[in-house]
């Protein structure tokens, strides 16, 4: 079989239109499994998610494997593809758990009973893992579903690896991928779990930014102490904690780590050019998220910030009597968990080290600091002139009309670091997300008219790759 | 009757002694309801505690009713005494609502199932409110028993007055006493819920803090946002609400907000001497809560900054996520609960609008914030020197051989300025609880010693009273 004519490709793409019922119903099977990688009482709905594509991976005719890790397992498949295929040897990457879905109350229909409603651009699915990542790992698997039931076969050589450690840093992921490098021997890497720029422009992801979480506990007396007992003359952990966190930026929104941007690369004129010619606007993206005014560091765009520059959020914080009405409590200790988003050139281990030096210069005295997590991945940075991408492009344009942006994330993808250091491959990220999408919050979605265009791009990608 | 002779009192001493066991196993039976104020699941409990207070009013002869208010109910007795009493007509208050126990986990037997143990200074009560303030209330009603059982009688004219809502700022005491002033009319006021100086020594308190109570939340983004997609380029709550709160106190640890210290009176030289009298180990204080440097506003002694300066503590704080592991939120809002604890001269409400500007200036735009609580009561002095203080510090010298100390406290009783202005009347501070009984704590105690000598102290102070 040589590559596929224009005539098959036509027919598997309508066997994607006819079948698109059929595909969302695949997808919300996978929906219903809460595999939720960060609590250990879903260890075993993680081990159901896997199963999950497991079995579906079979069903098309891949040898497969669930692989056990210290953590949640992977799911490993090999297809060899047709026998004349001239092809690159494809390594398809995507991960089958999920964030938490806390604040439950915030949800318009219970997380894991996928849903199907109408919205302002048509059907869209709402579900915890809608699109990050169950939803566009599933348009891979109905694209090779399509080319397997309509198109003669699966036209391409690949591997595909789904993990299940994505939301809790992958920890276990580069282990695997040295343990079994040999075994893993591949081209080029695809990975479905970025966004488009719009609903009407697709999109390819040239930078991501890494990251490096932390877990801080201030303590402070050996027990709980009464305010007015004590208070004046007790030091308070919750008091300590945020006046420590409370120094993490200064006046211009920058992070007062020491030596936290010295190897943060300025932005060079020809990405910024390239980037203000993309008519972001600041405005509309605020207000889609019920802000007014920009915030962050001084003298950068807002797709700058994102894009190219580095933060620390606080994502959860706690300490002291939380419950209804008052209690005058100094509480014995304090807690939070912070992220820094890092760009290409700085090191996690680095800026983790930087972290404590900060925390512990401000430490009051009589208080202990305790610090768990502080696993990481650096920023990275595609090339974006490779073979690959110009075939991803063609694909892109063919499906929406129009040429796909090239554009950075602000989000984290640790394996596309990984995938480089340890297979010397590179990754081409196309994802099919979009800004609403919800991801990580309350009722996350996905848009079926993005779902559907995602599959039928699929489709026409791995006719570009079995082209060779 | 004329007053008692020293023979009756010892008989009553005597009886005292004899029936100790079956006195704490009294308190006990109020200590296994837990009446916890601020929680809405524990009204009926509340109503229990009420209940039981009268039932024991009741079968020492007072005519006892259970009043409504807009929240937990007050228990209110009265009892004529003696035909020929000469006394004055005291009125004696406590509450029997109790603070939340948590965090329950450090409780080493459960809250409201009360122990006695072992101690190093004897036998102990292990429960929640066990000291703070069933424990104070049980002594009165013990040695009111004693008077009734063996001494011919109650010699006194009583009211008395146990309130449900103390420990979240007897927001309907105030208006239950004016509703009721004329019912209400005595001479003098006696709340056992303060400490002695050491298990050895008595001591009256003279002064007490007022405190102002404030729950704030600060609100960003209309929903959770990924960290990776919008760090850096949308407002984050928790980081809004550490960097206010961080700025709560200066470098001196003196509080920031505008116009905080403007009526706070300076310590008098005689007040201070008074104090670094009494020989109080900064040291010692601190080691028995496991902290080991002195923390607070500089320029002033802990007992000072204890009893006569005021504070700024944050008592508790949530946002974001706080479950097992990682995730990667920027939270749509954050929260924290504050106490100031106020000096003779701070007027709450005031303070509370400082509190106010405080955080309007440092709001960060684009956020809002919203303020739940801000009830509160002013610090307040005692006259040292009155006939009441004088015949209480007679019973207790005559009870521990050594005169009583005249202390301050840090801690906040809000009746005693609403006993001031709404019936006119002066307070008497007589308690017995110890510094390290850890109330507001897990494993909160009493010292049976110290209810023991608390029953007798009441028995000799009602023979001091109805002397006349």
């Amino acid at each position: 079989m040589s590559a596929p004519s224009p005539e098959t490709i036509d027919t598997v793409l309508r066997h994607v239109d006819a079948r698109l019922d059929r595909s969302r119903e695949t997808l919300f099977q996978l929906l219903s499994i809460p595999s939720i990688s960060a609590q250990e009482a879903h260890r075993a709905d993680c081990l159901r998610a896997a199963t999950w594509v497991h079995d579906r991976l079979t069903s098309l005719g891949f040898r497969t494997e669930i692989r056990p890790t210290p953590g949640h397992p992977v799911v490993l498949g090999h297809l060899d593809g047709p026998a004349d295929y001239k092809g690159p040897h494809i390594l398809f990457y995507g991960h089958y758990d999920v964030q938490p879905p806390d604040p439950l109350n915030l949800w318009t229909s219970p997380p894991f009973e996928p849903q199907l409603v109408d919205g302002p651009r048509g059907k869209r699915f709402v579900a915890r893992g809608a699109v990050d990542d169950k939803g566009q790992v599933a348009m891979f698997l109905e694209a090779l579903r399509a080319w397997h039931d309509a198109g003669g076969g699966i036209p391409a050589k690949l591997t595909v690896v789904i993990e299940g450690e994505e939301e809790v840093g992958s920890k276990n992921l580069e282990p695997f991928l040295k343990a079994n490098k040999a075994e893993l021997k591949s081209d080029v890497a695809l990975i479905s779990d970025t966004n488009m720029w719009d609903v009407d422009t697709p999109a390819l992801t040239t930078s991501l930014r890494g990251l490096t979480y932390v877990q801080l506990t201030v303590k402070a007396a050996k027990r709980d102490l009464h305010s007015g007992l004590y208070g004046g003359s007790a030091l308070n952990s919750i008091n300590a904690l945020t006046r420590i966190l409370g120094d993490l930026h200064d006046e211009n929104g920058r992070i007062q780590l020491p030596g936290f941007y010295d190897k943060v690369k300025p932005i060079g004129n020809a990405q910024r050019a390239q980037w203000d010619q993309l008519g972001f606007s600041e405005a509309a993206f605020l207000d889609d998220i019920g802000l007014s005014a920009p915030v962050g560091e001084r003298g950068y765009s807002a797709l700058e910030r994102l894009w190219a520059r580095p933060t620390a959020d606080i994502n959860g914080i706690w300490g002291g009597y939380t419950g209804q009405g008052a209690k005058t409590v100094i509480a014995a200790e304090a807690s939070a968990k912070i992220t820094f988003r890092l760009v290409s050139g700085q090191d996690p281990d680095e800026v983790m080290a930087q972290f404590k030096t900060f925390v512990s210069d401000r430490l009051p005295e009589g208080a202990t600091a305790e610090f768990e997590g502080g696993h990481g991945s650096p920023g990275v940075e595609v090339n974006a002139d490779s073979v690959w991408v110009r075939a991803a492009q063609a694909a892109l344009s063919e499906e929406y009309g129009k040429p796909a942006v090239l554009m950075g994330s602000g989000g984290s993808i640790p394996v596309v670091v990984s995938l480089k250091k340890v297979l010397g491959i590179d990754t081409l990220l196309m994802g099919f997300g979009l800004d609403d999408d919800q991801i990580h919050s309350p009722n996350e979605k996905f848009e079926q008219r993005c779902f559907h265009h995602g599959i039928r791009s699929h489709v026409r990608l791995l006719a570009k790759f079995a082209a060779g």
